[in-house]
């Protein structure tokens, strides 16, 4: 069958989430140069079509709490970070996150409307 | 709304798109290496949640013309590969591909069903 | 023969360049954008051992001429960026700097002392 | 003062490093698709300037080891791979390797000659 429009809205929610992971896991971070990252995380999937807001929440506990005292920085990757993108596709807007669920980092579809 | 399964289909699909171009984009290339690394495209995404097939063509043609003499490779980009992935989710089937589209690498989502 | 302190120092600086450009490449620019990703980039690769400096200058001109107007943004590459990165190794400090030179990204080693 | 020949030979290798482990890092990887990574990243790696032979091994006990079963792969990172990459340049040879060292891959340079 043919892609419905709320099929293409959440398929480019995908994109944005898929682009976001896989551009940024192993950038070098620390609690300091987290926020930097943060903001230009969202600035820059942002700028992909028909994205409307990107919010990322760097989780800078954790990031402390992974970091060798002797290596001083670790690697960003799904744990240090809560995600929420919203698209908005021919009127139809998909909203989804990423969060951490059992040690590992669940992207999840919540809603279309 | 809460999502369909067709919609959560397509999300996982935008996903593996998402995934596969941020990963592998800037990874030097030539027309030699193209083979190895279109095979390793393959199967790391296949590894995600939900997929099923991956199938990266080169265009080594593109590549061999992109590359400099003095240079001898060039960086990989969505102008050179064409791309199709199938995901299964709950039964459901979701089909997409990326090739150059007016010399834009479109992601398109072709079916579900 | 057994790597000497200068020679320990430019490759400490040769992998800061290699870092910051395959990380960073393929990262969804924009003009206004351009500015966050520089202040991260800068802030992330700082983080990694023996570098003191890092500078990046976006190159927003070069972005804004890539960029189709039906498209809206453009991938960061090392078209885009002047940077500068300064290493210290068992106080000997090495500078180089990329740039382009004849269409190409070149990394140069400026200094070492 | 000027760079020496062996300064440009090892910041060339540093270059590869880098490239090498923020290009892949974040790749879905499984026992199974490592051999295709492997040899994907050497002759990616190879394509660069200077560059004479780039060895992966990847480890793959260390990958099962790392994969929760419910999930099925991990992602590529430098517990995962013991590589040697050789540079030459004008007729200098230099040879570092990527290796764990006390739970973090280390890079360390070698030999020059």
């Amino acid at each position: 069958m043919e892609p419905t429009d709320t099929q293409e809205a959440t398929f480019e929610l995908g994109i944005k989430f898929g682009s976001l992971y896989h551009q940024f896991a192993g950038t070098p971070i620390s609690p300091e140069s987290a926020p930097a990252l943060a903001a230009a995380i969202e600035s820059a999937i942002e700028n992909q079509p028909h994205c409307r807001e990107v919010t990322v929440e760097m989780q800078r506990d954790a990031i402390r709490d992974a970091i060798e005292p002797d290596v001083g920085y670790t690697e960003f990757t799904g744990e240090f970070a809560e995600v929420e993108i919203v698209v908005e596709y021919d009127g139809i807007e998909a909203t989804a996150s990423m969060a951490m669920d059992e040690g590992y980092p669940r992207m999840e579809l919540l809603e279309v409307e």
